[in-house]
């Protein structure tokens, strides 16, 4: 088997690949079966993904059966929206799967495999380390996927396995990350035509969408951005994808749901160079993007389009690299783009009415905002407020447009903080979330406390879930929620009262005050901000998307 | 189609159908797919579980991928442990389904199968009401296999059918309830085999566990019970299935982890009739159980046992009414069997320790307990804890020992106390969980709150995850928990001062004085009582069993 000088227990061996991908922290909620996985290191899915949007990739350990499929939304949602998580699972050791032994976690019914293969839908890849398996072989070919896939993995460990040796000396080779390379010939031709369009073009925009991000070509969007200073623009989902502060800057495009000059701007370009594409409904305004496939060339991280061709399998990263090192920017023409800044509207000044709306806030809140924050917000009013906020540069926005789990945000911003603290970065770590949300998972606060994170929350009292209100409902009881002490929370969790800070803010001239406070926001203490919003008021994009969506579920009009 | 005197749409359809079966309170959180269904009514897993063990069936509303997946584990649970659950998902309309949309709460792929396909698994059987479905006929044959076969269903309910008319006189004539008959003569052979075998036995013994109560023989098997007088025993899933204040009940059997004259008095017996069988891990020792097929009854819900025979198809429902009506009393012999009785262990008399430890806590809690109470214990050392409890008469104890799922109980206190609240019944609802569990569904006691529900809550303050620790890890650090303020969770949660109680119990003395005082728990206020108890206490049933899982996971012994 092995020589004795590399021999290294299997569970050892899936941590030291772990950390190799810079995954320090792990997730998950002790059970029997991961206990002894548990063992090897010291230390929940929504966390795990926001973790993950931060240092690339996480790892999530639950116990079989109960554990796991507590998880599943999660890791479905990590699946939807291109997150690499890996999901390992402690699993009944071998002979008592083979006796089919009634133990608990299990249905009752003998089936081992049942768990597994519900998972098997919401993941890139899996493996089953039982005896049968190549240990080493599978945790590489598995972690791997995860990586250059963008998407979770499942990997089943028995709790027998955890212990079995195998030869570390693998080890000293780490795994490749590097993505396959395109054919050059179908690379080049690819870029020919493209450069062959832009060169063409009177009027070129760059639309960057989620994809860009998850797929990791942000640096090759930052030196096309840089070298051509076309006009550019982001998808709500594209949001934080490129430098805002530059010129070139354009706004946020959603279709109809965009600002008119944004929307004619974009519509009007004779080509769209869209990267990392993902047009879901809330990312594309109820798809009503108007850019027709014969002015576009959209790049993925798995195909190419260039107008009506199609080139699967050649990845946009090399495309952009072959293209900014072929671009002669003498034959390219820029125009000028749209002018975003975060002006508070004048109609909703202070003068005008005390409360606090979204219309004043989103703007106000883009001027408070520093280099380098991460700004988490929920798909609720948050995501669609944060549209109007020009960011300063380097900064993260996490958020799940695509998957939309609510309570998803409170998760994320403990993953996200725990890699931020980590990496001991000069980051804020800063939430935006309703107070509807907040209640499906607030004990994510006690994680954050626990472990000593400082981030900064804006719990949005609207009494209820006004997203929904937008949809169905407005004055529907379901859609009410029982009013929380919110303020008291982090003293129900055992914040330390010197390393903690509570507000409430009711008024325009409250929040200006607070936010103009130098003392609030230096990220060095845990900090609650409760704000207060007219039940019914909502950002202008959400009340045109709540629309498109009740009409597509066709409960308004029967 | 129909006429329009009758007409009535697929959702009320469904909502009728299910308050027929005594469902009025329904679960969920609400989505926008299923808003238009919640417009039918007004108000999570584990509290439809709960609700289901008091009301015989519940009825749990999802919204599409996202709020389904969350509810995986509870439904999984209800599967596991055989309670009816009407899982309705509030699906995206048929003509975004075909068209395959690229909506939110989707995994961007078009495929919108792949979570019913997930639920299946832990389904009993489910339909989809699109076009093609025969709306009125589909929702009669799932409601009815939920209740029959006791387990939970899957109903996906796209937004266009909610509203769709159907002929509503088919409600005219209720869904029938009753389990198919036994051929008759399989029926007879079997009842004749057991009393020849009874007319033989000089000693035997009932066991009850969880299926009695699940697939409701509790009537048959107490008069059983009251016409043999036969020595009866309860399994841990069993609890509460029987008259616990009989002079025949004699304690709770659990293989190797009974008490020894309680193991002695049922293996020595030389004929068991076995009631409802449910042999998982925890359930039996650690599979312990020392009872041969050759001197064995076994009573299904699906078919027999008797000795080495197998009647497959035979329910076990009315081999006990024939059994009942045929039986001759003269013929049998009953022998004395073991005294069980709420006895405060002398060694650990309040004069020795102060501390509240587990030997005294329990049989202490017995003598507190009244008639008609509804117990509901969490998977951790309360459910072990209750095996040195003997109940008053008609006690419902709710618990989840086979699934065991972290928080479960929380949960279910909220769905059985929304029961007993319809009901208007003169029942208490009492929760034991530990802190490690209670902060996992904590928001629970939110709910409670709204609804204006009055359980009373003890928390087991012994700082972490005690059956964990007896199984791995006595002193590790990911079995600690961060402390809450448990007392102050009422005021966060914003009860009413004047209609909610908090307390702390350190010792013995505290205990009994709290216990003894009138005005707690009369049931008319929510209460919750933190209990202090020493971290590595555990109750002697728990000390036996983790130690044998532990071998089990084959952990501490490599």
């Amino acid at each position: 088997m092995s020589d004795k000088a590399t021999e290294i227990t299997v569970g050892a061996y899936l941590f030291k690949r772990l950390h190799e991908f810079g995954v320090r922290g792990v997730h998950g909620v002790p059970g029997d079966f991961n206990l002894a996985l548990l063992d090897l290191l010291e230390e929940n899915g929504y966390a795990a993904d926001g973790y993950a949007r931060i240092k690339g990739m996480s790892a999530l350990i639950t116990t079989f059966g109960v554990g796991e499929l507590s998880a599943l939304a999660a890791v479905a949602g990590s699946y939807s929206e291109h997150v690499p998580v890996v999901h390992i699972v402690g699993v009944p050791n071998t002979a008592s799967q083979k006796q089919q032994l009634l133990l608990h976690h299990t249905l009752g019914n003998g089936d081992f495999r049942v768990f597994s293969d519900m998972s098997k839908n919401i993941s890139e890849t899996f493996c089953t380390l039982n005896e049968a398996a190549d240990y080493v072989e599978e945790i590489d070919r598995v972690l791997r996927a995860c990586w250059v896939r963008a998407r979770p993995v499942y990997i089943a460990l028995p709790t027998n396995t955890v212990f079995q040796k195998v030869d570390g000396s693998r080890l000293k080779k780490p795994i490749p990350l590097e993505l396959d390379l395109n054919p050059e010939d179908v690379e080049q031709e690819v870029v020919d035509q493209i450069l062959d369009l832009m060169y063409k073009s009177q009027n070129t925009v760059i639309l960057a969408d989620a994809c860009s991000i998850r797929h990791r070509v942000l640096d090759e969007l930052h030196q096309l951005v840089m070298k051509t200073n076309l006009p550019t623009f982001v998808t709500p989902m594209g949001k934080g994808a490129v430098n805002e502060t530059l010129g070139s800057f354009g706004g946020v495009y959603v279709g109809d749901v965009s600002r008119k000059d944004v929307k004619e701007t974009v519509e009007g370009a004779d080509l769209v160079l869209f990267v990392g594409g993902l047009i879901s409904d809330f990312n594309s305004g109820g798809f009503t993007f108007h850019i027709s496939r014969n002015k576009s060339v959209e790049f993925h991280s798995d195909h190419m389009k260039v107008r009506y061709s199609e080139f699967p399998g050649i990845t946009m990263k090399y495309v952009m690299q072959r293209l900014l090192n072929q671009i002669d920017m003498s034959k390219i023409r820029v125009t000028p783009t749209t002018i975003i800044d975060n002006i508070l509207p004048t109609r909703e000044s202070q003068s005008m009415t005390p409360d606090i709306t979204h219309a004043w806030m989103w703007p106000r809140l883009g001027q408070w905002l520093r280099e380098k924050d991460v700004v988490i917000t929920e798909t609720g009013t948050a995501i669609f407020g944060l549209l109007e906020t020009r960011f300063p540069a380097d900064v993260t926005a996490i958020s799940q447009v695509l998957w939309g789990s609510i309570g998803y945000s409170v998760g994320a911003l403990q993953g996200a903080a725990l890699a931020v603290h980590e990496q001991k970065a000069e980051r804020r770590v800063i939430l935006f979330v309703g107070d509807g949300s907040l209640q499906l998972s607030a004990q994510e606060i006690s994680t954050i406390i626990r472990h000593g994170l400082t981030p900064i929350i804006f719990v949005i009292n609207n009494d209820g879930y006004t997203i929904e209100r937008k949809i169905h409902g407005a004055e529907a009881k379901y859609n009410d929620i029982h009013q929380w002490k919110y303020t008291k929370l982090l003293d129900v969790f055992n914040a330390n009262p010197e390393k903690s800070k509570t507000y409430q803010v009711r008024t325009k001239t409250e929040m200006d005050k607070l936010l103009n406070n130098r003392l609030f926001a230096t990220g060095k203490y845990i900090e609650l901000v409760e704000v207060f919003m007219p039940k019914q008021d909502a950002p202008r994009a959400l009340e045109v998307t709540a629309q498109k969506t009740a009409r597509l579920n066709k409960v308004l009009n029967v």
